[in-house]
């Protein structure tokens, strides 16, 4: 590949060709004219977008703002990120702070022809709209005092700035007012001073921006590391991964929240689990399954924990006698979790716990098995009365909860039913995220239960006669990713947790 | 826990309150009877259901199939696997072939006191049902000669069998037939011999039987590794994995091809691709990104390559300059699955062979680039004229593929538009499996592509909005899983490489 000269002067007064909403931030034609006569004119400039359409490779190598740190004072370095604040100083400074993902590093420049820089290039700089993708070169230095950014070691004193793409002007959503914790709120209050809020409607309206604060770059970095983490544990313990049908004939769980559509004329519904699936995976011999895949919902429920649709974490085994084999299984998986979070998550959990405040979630190394029976001693000890055979409410559970963390330190818990429970299977902790059992492994109960569940057996008669082909003992549990992320940084909302969540009311964007 | 003692004759006689459709294939009462003064019928019988309900842990440890070897000579071990082959020899002898995923292992019955097997015991092992699921405690011996099974070098002498779950007697297909090779029919064939064929709609049909046979295990353990070697190297090339929605207003890519549904009232469809929201990851700062997920197409298309659910491998990244950084991702993820399937995944590689055999997939260490020139050069120099700034229709692609493996011995190559290109994207050969563009950036260049795809621009507003707050210069691409396994495996149907697929036609099981 032929390389190319960096963009000239002569490519900065492209913006010319830019349109008008794009140019409001722009310099003025006659000032460009002006600026073209700057024998710096090279160190800056709009980059037309023809330039950046895969037309040379430099060769030049980049650096992230994240491995920035002491050891590069002196080091020449080509950045490129998005201007989150701008702060001209005089006619001959400014300071411009750049941001990639979670980190930010403050650019420096200082008129000076020693270095290239000119006044042009300073009010170039400052003309920049925020949130706009620049690249900047410059030698890394060392300021006298720790700067506000997160690269508080480090400046970048500017040589070249070159913008690759321009914000408007006036963005729905000011990045800081987004980023600030509640704390920084009640302290400006104090201070008689009143700061913008930006309401969870307005963050999802313009996710775009919003996905840019330091906690949601970090949220959804936690995000994908409990996938991994599922993954990586139930691959060990030789669990397939698998991918199961979302349109579905039937209905997977039965009731009114299946979101219903016609398949090339046949009446279809959307999965509200992988449930038949991944026990037909069973039935087909794979013997340990998991998937991880969307689980479409269409329940009215309007509240902080419930979405139309998530990212379900689904896993069943074969049962050789009892489901403690997946209780264990429960059990390894989500303390390697909570432990990989714990232990390798350190930035990302500080990031989110800089704006959501949170304490940890606790757990035990061995996580504690509680009989339903002494969960129902332990809240009667409380003075809250259960039937024995009845199931625990919400409060019932939240309580429990509570006592459990005061009496054994632990968040997380597996609470079972023995000897004979109400329901066949094992439900639970921390605002129930698990639901488990053992299933039904004969067609005639299977059935049964069906019918009884207002299924209309004839649409899931596929999965019925599975098990009438040789059907091995089997449980499994499943669990939203949301959920998981949500409990485990104490956020308030599953909104947070969502990239772009769909509840009743929103399907946009 | 308390332990439980084995189920005794009493449980096994247990059978008789199974349904009728069950019993078929068991012993008569009378026989029962008779077998309950068998003073070694507690070594056998049916376990009734109630007994597998998680009423006990008896603490015994489990052998896997695929862990016998000679080094078990004489170990006492307790199986549980579905019974593919019952022969009975005499009286006094039978053999059981037991399963378990890909391996099989031969069970010897020997009536003999001193062992406690009785003739009753034998003749209650051949009354199984084929695809039962049976427990087994036994003695690991080593056969005179090499066995049909796949552990071929050990057997297993029967001390205990019990049936836990009884398949029916008559399955709606024979696990034999559905297992054999094209080979295994012609030389039948050529011995005048008919066997059973299982056409590909009745295997998807009956596919929690169909998923037993050895390839079928092996294609969905290799699609598992696919994608965990997918994840992995994009990982290690710091993507975050995300989660977009699937149900979305507007239509992803626009044409026909979409399914459409209501959500809560508002008219909605199924995303086509992730393409929208990983782009807006992109604008949302997260720098490089992937989705493994559903994608939907509501295409009528009938091939032997087409489905209307699939999964998606999608990945999508900020480029500094120039398309070949996607590209050199392209490169480094295809060969390192490659690689990885070729090293680590050979045992199910073999066993996808027997069945359907295949050349292995041919790859260079380091990805052959060639440009369009060269390509179009290398079909005219083999008589085929094609227009310089037109496009390949499927055929040139597959002739220029094979040109490319005779000259440069790869199957798998990228071919770039080079240096003004007549579509903005880079296709990949192989079929097409991948294809990869970098992307529109700018607000305004992206509403005119929509408008000019038919696009209502106004159902995907936010999206385009989207690139306004300030973007940077990006790229990505898509594979389908299925086609990845399809293609490196040389399989002649993706329906064999999607464990419940979806066409035109099926929306079952």
């Amino acid at each position: 590949m032929s390389s190319e000269p960096p963009p000239t002067a002569a490519s900065a007064s492209a913006a010319d060709e830019l349109p008008a909403d794009l140019t409001a931030a722009t310099l003025s034609k006659k000032q460009q004219k002006k600026d073209a006569k700057d024998p710096f004119a090279a160190n800056y400039g709009d980059v037309p977008v023809e330039e950046i359409q895969s037309k040379a490779i430099s060769g030049r190598s980049w650096t992230k703002i994240g491995d920035l740190d002491d050891a590069a004072e002196g080091r020449s370095v080509l950045i490129r990120g998005a201007t989150q604040t701008i702060r001209p100083v005089s006619k001959k400074m400014a300071f411009v702070v750049l941001r990639q993902s979670m980190g930010t590093v403050q650019c420096v420049l200082v008129a000076n022809p020693d270095t290239g820089v000119s006044t042009q290039m300073v009010r170039f700089a400052t003309s920049l709209s925020k949130e706009s993708i620049v690249d900047v070169e410059g030698v890394v230095s060392l300021p006298k005092e720790p700067l506000k950014a997160t690269t508080q070691q480090v400046e970048v004193q500017v040589r070249k700035i070159y913008c690759i793409n321009r914000a408007i002007p006036t963005l729905p959503i000011n990045l800081e007012d987004a980023a600030r914790s509640e704390a920084e709120f009640e302290k400006a209050e104090q201070a008689g001073e009143k700061l913008v809020r930006v309401g969870q409607d307005t963050r999802l309206n313009y996710r775009a921006i919003d996905l840019r604060t330091p906690a949601n770059q970090a949220i959804f970095r936690i995000q994908c590391q409990v996938e991994n983490k599922f993954r990586e544990f139930l691959l060990s313990k030789d669990f397939v991964g698998i991918h199961t049908p979302k349109l579905i004939s039937g209905s997977s769980e039965g009731g009114a929240a299946v979101f219903k559509l016609l398949y090339n004329g046949q009446p279809a519904c959307l999965a509200q689990s992988p449930q038949l699936y991944k026990q037909m995976a069973i039935c087909g011999g794979y013997e340990r399954v998991f998937e991880v895949g969307p689980v479409f919902r269409a329940e009215n429920s309007n509240t902080h924990r419930h979405l139309c649709e998530f990212v379900g974490l689904d896993a069943e085994m074969e049962i050789k006698e009892h489901y403690f084999e997946v209780c264990d299984i429960i059990d390894g998986l989500f303390v390697s979790i909570f432990k990989h979070l714990t232990e390798n998550c350190k930035k990302e959990l500080e990031t989110i716990n800089r704006q959501y405040p949170f304490e940890p979630l606790q757990y035990l190394e061995k996580t504690l098995k509680l009989t339903y029976e002494e969960g129902i001693q332990m809240l009667k000890e409380a003075g809250i009365e259960i039937e024995p055979m009845g199931d625990l409410n919400t409060e019932a559970e939240k309580k429990l909860g509570r006592l459990v963390k005061e009496k054994y330190g632990t968040d997380f818990f597996i609470l079972y039913r023995y000897p004979l429970a109400v329901r066949p299977f094992y439900t639970m902790p921390c605002e129930e995220i698990i639901s488990g059992a053992q299933r039904i492994h004969t067609p005639e109960l299977l059935a049964k239960r069906a019918t009884e569940c207002g299924i209309d057996v004839s649409t899931i008669s596929a999965y019925i006669e599975s098990f009438s082909y040789g059907a091995p003992p089997h449980g499994g549990f499943g669990v939203g990713l949301e959920r998981v992320v949500m409990l485990f940084c104490a956020l308030n909302n599953i909104r947070k947790t969502s990239m772009f969540p769909r509840d009743p009311q929103r399907l946009v964007p």
